[in-house]
Parts: structure tokens; C-alpha cells; sequence
């Protein structure tokens, strides 16, 4: 493909030089060489000939479980015998797109379970009955989520303003979905989930990462958690925190191995400041402080306070120069 | 309610065992656990009873404030004498929305000296009215910001690139309108604004902090500035800078208190570099400049320089690894 | 104008105090004050009234190319003739936005060479048609930063995730364009276009950097790349990565010296790790790995590591303060 693309890289610069191109034609020649080249893509072909799962139906479907998992928090008349049924239509709409996708990716990533028609459906049946029945689960840990960040925040006024406003809760719901379909075995559809909620919030929360109730980020944006981090109960991360992967295993064709644990455990009640990189399979112990803009690269042991060296302090030389 | 919720859990995975139900009674039940659950929420049907602001309708609110605060970046003819009924009629618009709004949240944040209607109209008429008088104040802040930009930043090449791409310039727009609401006493509105922005620009701050003049955040992605952080003229931030708490104080009960002073103080000309966290209620003196990633949590003197302890340098080994 | 502006504050305050406006004349009197005020405001009226451009369209303009460098995800049937049509559609539709926007910055930018409408249109052809003519050379650009993603993140499943999910190749694939027109002397719509994905993703890379092939940078959020940065080839950026500036010239007038070389240059292969901040003309040698949350401000050689001072641990106080 490079070199089909070079080829015509070359075409396209000769021409250049020579200017002969009318602008039509020229359009005509441009539009050409883009879908060639693109059309000899990477096995990318094969995969949109089964097409693609659509972004759009995917962000509204969230939006539609968002709105049961906090009805009173989207225009619900909680407290009243309707809710039940807006909730029941909301859920349903839900429901309805998430198969529709789910047909499709499915599809895309057929193989030999799903080679008739029939297991087909089965699956796509299966996977949507299994993260409907969750979602009541799915929506306890959200409001363990909310009370803490209630309870974690001296500028949270009321659980109205965190539904609200919070992009925490915000990136927390999507990732909880988005982990139960990734429980379930749901490709490019988590990540499209989480993926939007990081473009909205900042926060980075990949599917596959394990997290347990009451956690807090506060603030949020540069927040990233990666695909096999381990998080227990009651933990509170700020801005800027990442619990990242330091080194890749290769297998022996020197790529990469796929879904190694590599990613941080942070234990029970750890609390972790602004801006913190901690990185590898390490291990935080129970009830660990970790101060901000800290590299953290090994295994603590539980109730450790890990801070910054401390910094250099002179006076301002009169250029302000530093 | 947990307690409930645990109680629906169980009939959820047990009648998951037994795969008992038709996918239309399925999605009944869940819907009932789900609509059933969050009404039994913590203080939320109260809240939702009573209503809640419509996000959608202040960021059309705060849209419509924006153009009217810099018309000629929004396709007013500036210079023509359309531009005023163009303002005016917007203006108008942003107030009705306005209006609107606070009807929903003062009756929502009922007490007694809203109890009668009257008290609550006249809390209405009296908050927009004081809000729209202090546009003028907030246009002419909001020049020095644009100002302090364009004579801070060597990428920057005319007011007209601030206006429409700076996002430090848009997140300080609705700050120091959200401030003005947040002085008039208005819960819940101002922090959707600031939020809003922080959606947009990755810039948090809260409604709460006090900002002078000429106040220039370059990039801005992840600066957190805390509730009760109090900033004086001619201040610098890179992206990254936090201004936040370190530690909260406890009431008897053991609840956070509210509002009590916990962030920086920052004086007049000081320079923040990216990614430094200053927290807690410290002081940093007049003319300072804080180097990127430090971690600072106790004042310094004015004109100090502050930066993080050298980094430890050696050369690659063969594989790479750090 | 501040002149003016305090003026106008003082008649505001004034009829403020006295409370004498009925609601109406209040509002024209606010809106005429923030008309008069902003039409006073520094050169903007010239600004204006040579007309800005669209943020809206430029967007749309940038949505449709996208859709041409990679039509299998977005929705084009490839493998198909027709993807061809589509494509020649797409890609009209998007330089006909391109010329209109066009029309109106080179307007804005006037000066002599642009003097009469004849050279104006001649300009406006020859930027667009410089324009599509690299659009090949850009998608395969584009091409080997997605394959960099690939085979650089063990998260990375297929390169239909990427397209679809990953930040840093939306940001690429919007600087890629915007260093085009950047290149062609274009000014604003470029930076239109990098704040756009700077919005979007958190990423905000100037439209003057030089990057080479292969480049990944992984999340995303808070990374900064500044106008005169050089990067080199298979180079990978984590989050929160910053190459800035650390002092800036002034002339004799005391303005700032626009456009002088004073971000890092990167060579070949370096991997900086998450929110690293690299501030000045310094140059990071080939092969080099920088660690996290790393502040660095000279030049290092090839193969070096660079990483922070080892923290201090300690265990945690009964109080868990820090």
C-alpha cells in the first residue's frame, strides 16, 4: 500500500510541477488516488465491507441509560406512577439500539460460533439480556460513586449539583456500562463508550479496568486509567492522575502482547493527588497517600505517604528568568 | 435504600439463573427495579419534585450573553448602528433565559424568605437585574484577559485569533459571568457555566474564586482553580496548574465543612508553569514564578523561584527499559 | 476604551445605586453601553468589518476531508466504484467550504499583493488547489501514525478502534490539515482547525509544528506541541507532554518577538512519558526515553533516560495528612 502510495505521491507531485490539471479534472484525479489508496488499506476493507458500528446510535444509546439509571435527574417526574413508564420507554429505546449495534459488530467480528444466522441472534440476544439485568447493579455503584464524591468534596453542595455537573459521575456511568459490555465480550463498542465520555470529561477510563464502589475522581480532566488496572473501595484520584502500563512485553514475532497485566493495583482507601504518573503492575498499599506530580514506578507498602522531592527555592533573579 | 438495592439484586440474579422471563416482562421489571430504586434515592425525589435547571437552556443563555460581550467576533456588523438592536435583541433573549432559570432554582432552593410568590419574583427581577448591570464591568475584564493574551503569547496574532480560538479566553467568559451569579447568591446555574467551559477547554473553575485583571491561562487543558482560591492582577497559568486543597477540615459530625478557605492565595505577577500543584491555603508572593511539575504546599516569598529538584540522567540500557 | 469603559462603569454603578431603570430602558441602556464599548475596542472594528470566519464551516470543511482520508470508516461502501463518487462528492463539498473561507481571511489579511480582486481570486485558487493536491501525502502520513497506534498500544485491537476511537489520530489528522494550509501562509483557519481538536481531545498542537511519520501520542489529554517545535520520526508522546517555550524575546518596543525558534526539537524514536514538561530551543536526542512528570530545560544526548529525583516515602501519619 506505501508503495502504491508512493507511486502516487510521485504522480501527484509531477503533475504538480507540470500545473496542467483543469480544476474538474484535477478534483476528479484527487478524489481518485484518495479512494484507491485507501481502498488497498490494511485488511480495512474487509472490515468495512461488514461495516462499522455507528458512533452516533452508540452516544444515544447512553444517553438513554443514563437517563433510567437518574431519572430524577432528566426531567422524569420521579416520586409519580409515570416514571415507571417514561423510564420503561427510555430503557426500551435504549435497548433497541444497543442490539442494532450489536448486530453489527457482531457481524464484523464473525467467526465460528457466530457462522449461522441463528447464533447470531442468539448472541446478540444474550449479551443484551445480560447487560439489561445489570444495570440495576450498574446503577448501585453509581450512587456509591455519587455519595462520595458528596461526601469527598467540601464544594459539592447538593446531589443535584454532582449529577448534574460532575464529570466524574459523568465518565463513571459510561465506563460502568461500558465495562459490562466488555464483561460480556462487546468489541469497539465499549471503547466508543468510554471513549466519548473521555472527549467530553478528559477522563481516560479503559473498559477492561476493574473498579470497585465509592470511587471518586475529582475534577477529572488527564485523569487516565488503563486496561488492567485493579482499583478496591473508597479510592479517591484528582486531575491529572494516570495508573499507566512502563514497559510492553513483546511475543516472539516482536509484537506486542495483547491484554498483559501490566497497569497498576491501587488498594482500599488510597488517595492519589493531581497529576501522580504511577506506572507498571505495582502494587498501592491499603490506605497509601500519594502526593501529586509523583513518578511512581514500584510497589508500596500499605499506609505509605509518597511525595515529591522537595523542590529548588531562590530568589528571582531580576530578569525574571528562571 | 442500599438496603433495597441489595434486595433487588438478588431477584435480579436469581430470576438470571433461572432465565425465567420473556424479554417483554424482562424489560418491565427492570424498569420498575430501576424507576423504583433511584425514587427511593437520597433526598433526590424532593429535589426533583421540585425541579431542575435545564442545562441545554444556560449554555443557550450563556451563548447569547458571549455575543453581546464581543460583537464584532460573532457576526455583528460592528460599526454599523445595527449592531445595537442586534445586542439588544440578544440580550434580551440571554435575560428571558435567564429568568427562566433562576425561577427553577430559587423555587427549588425554597426557604422561607421565598415563601410567597411575590418574594420569589422580586428575588428574580432583583438577581437578573443586578446580573445584566455588571455586564459592562465583566466586558471590560474580560479585555484586559483578551489583552494580557495577545501582549503574553508569541503564537498570538491578532485579537480577532483570541476571540475565536483561545480557550483560555472562552473558559474565563464564563467564569466571570458564573462569579457574578455566584455573588448574587445563585446556587447550582454558576457551576453548570463554569463546567461548561471546563467540557469545552479542560479549565476548571469554580464560580467561587476571585480573579483580578489581565489574568491569562495559555493552553489550559487541566488547570483546576479551587473555590476559595483568591487571585490577584497580571497572573500567568500554564495548562496543568492546580490551585486546589490540600486538606479538609472536619466538622463534629465528621462532615466536610463548607466553604472555609483552603486554596492558594497567588499575588499580583506571578508566572505558574505547566502541570505544578499548589495546594492548600498558602501564599504565593507577588512576582514569583513556580517552574512546571513542582509539587508546592507551603508559601514562598514574594519574587521567589521555585523548581523541581533535578531529574537523574543516564544513558539508555540496550533494551530501552526506564 | 478602558477610558471609556470606566466612564460607563460609573454611570452604571451610579443609576445602579438609584435604582431608577424600568426594566426596559434598562436593558437598552446595557445594550447600547456594551455596543458603544466594544465597538471602541483595540483595531476589532477593522477587524470586523472585513468580515471573520466561520468556525461552523471550517468544522464542516474539516468533517468532510476527514471522510475522504479514511472513507471504510465513514460509512463509503469501500471496495465498491461507488466509494469513488462519494469520495469526489465529499471532497468537492469540502474545498468549496475551504474557498468560501478562503474569500473571507485573505479579505481580512489584505495588503498590497491582495489589492485587487483579480489577484485575490488567483490567490484564493492556487491556496486550495496547493491544498487538495497533498491531501495523498497527508492520508498516508496519516497512515503511519495509525499504524504506529497499532503496534505501539497492546490496548489497540484493530484499526477500525483507532479510526473510530482514538483521540491522538482525530488531533493528527486535524493538525496534518491545518500545517497544510499553515504551510500555504493561511492565517486563522488553520488555528481554527487545531483548537477545534484541541477542544475535542484535549490535545493542542500548534498548526506550525513539524512532526514526522509514525508519530503516536497515547490518550492524549494535556499534551501541547508549540509552534516551532521539531519532531522527528516514530516518536511517542504519552498525555500531559509538554514541548513550550521557556522565555520569550522582546524587541525594542518590549513586544514580543513573534514567531523566533524557542520549543524543543525531538529527534527520531524518543518516548516521553506522561506529563513531562520540555520548555525551550533544547533538542532531545535520538532514541532518548523521558520520564514522567519530568521538568527539563537543556539539551540531553542521544540514548539518554531522564527521569525525576527518587520521592520521599514515608509512613502515613495517624491523621493520614501529608
Amino acid at each position: 500500500m506505501t508503495e502504491m502510495t508512493r507511486e502516487l505521491i510521485q504522480k501527484c507531485l509531477a503533475e504538480q510541477a507540470t500545473g496542467a490539471w483543469s480544476d474538474d479534472s484535477e478534483l476528479s484525479a484527487v478524489a481518485s488516488q484518495l479512494s484507491r489508496s485507501s481502498r488497498a488499506g490494511s485488511g480495512q476493507v474487509a472490515v468495512a465491507s461488514r461495516g462499522l458500528p455507528s458512533r452516533t446510535a452508540i452516544i444515544e444509546m447512553v444517553e438513554s441509560i443514563r437517563s433510567v439509571l437518574f431519572p430524577e435527574f432528566f426531567g422524569f417526574p420521579a416520586g409519580s406512577d409515570r416514571v415507571l413508564f417514561q423510564v420503561g420507554m427510555a430503557l426500551d429505546h435504549g435497548m433497541r439500539l444497543l442490539r442494532e449495534q450489536l448486530n453489527i459488530v457482531l457481524g464484523y467480528h464473525q467467526d465460528q460460533e457466530l457462522a449461522t444466522r441463528a447464533l447470531k441472534e442468539q448472541c446478540v440476544r444474550d449479551i443484551s439480556r445480560g447487560f439489561m439485568r445489570n444495570l440495576c447493579r450498574v446503577q448501585s455503584l453509581l450512587e456509591t460513586d455519587a455519595q462520595a464524591a458528596l461526601s469527598g468534596d467540601p464544594a459539592a453542595t447538593s446531589a443535584a449539583e454532582i449529577a448534574l455537573c460532575y464529570p466524574g459521575l459523568f465518565a463513571m456511568t459510561n465506563y460502568r456500562l461500558a465495562h459490562e459490555l466488555h464483561r460480556l465480550g462487546v468489541p469497539v463498542i465499549s471503547r466508543i463508550i468510554t471513549e466519548h465520555a473521555h472527549s467530553i470529561t478528559g477522563i481516560d477510563i479503559h473498559p477492561g479496568a476493574q473498579i470497585g464502589e465509592s470511587f471518586f475522581i475529582d475534577h477529572g480532566t488527564g485523569v487516565v486509567i488503563g486496561e488492567t488496572s485493579i482499583i478496591g473501595n473508597r479510592v479517591r484520584l484528582y486531575h491529572g492522575v494516570t495508573l499507566g502500563a512502563k514497559t510492553f512485553q513483546k511475543g516472539e514475532d516482536g509484537a506486542l502482547v495483547k491484554g498483559a497485566p501490566r497497569h497498576p493495583i491501587v488498594e482500599d482507601d488510597v488517595v492519589i493527588y493531581a497529576g501522580a504518573t504511577v506506572l507498571g503492575r505495582i502494587t498501592i498499599g491499603r490506605g497509601s497517600v500519594i502526593g501529586g506530580n509523583v513518578w511512581l514506578t514500584h510497589s508500596v507498602p500499605p499506609g505509605s505517604v509518597v511525595t515529591q522531592g522537595k523542590p529548588l527555592e531562590q530568589h528571582r533573579a531580576s530578569d525574571g528568568k528562571i
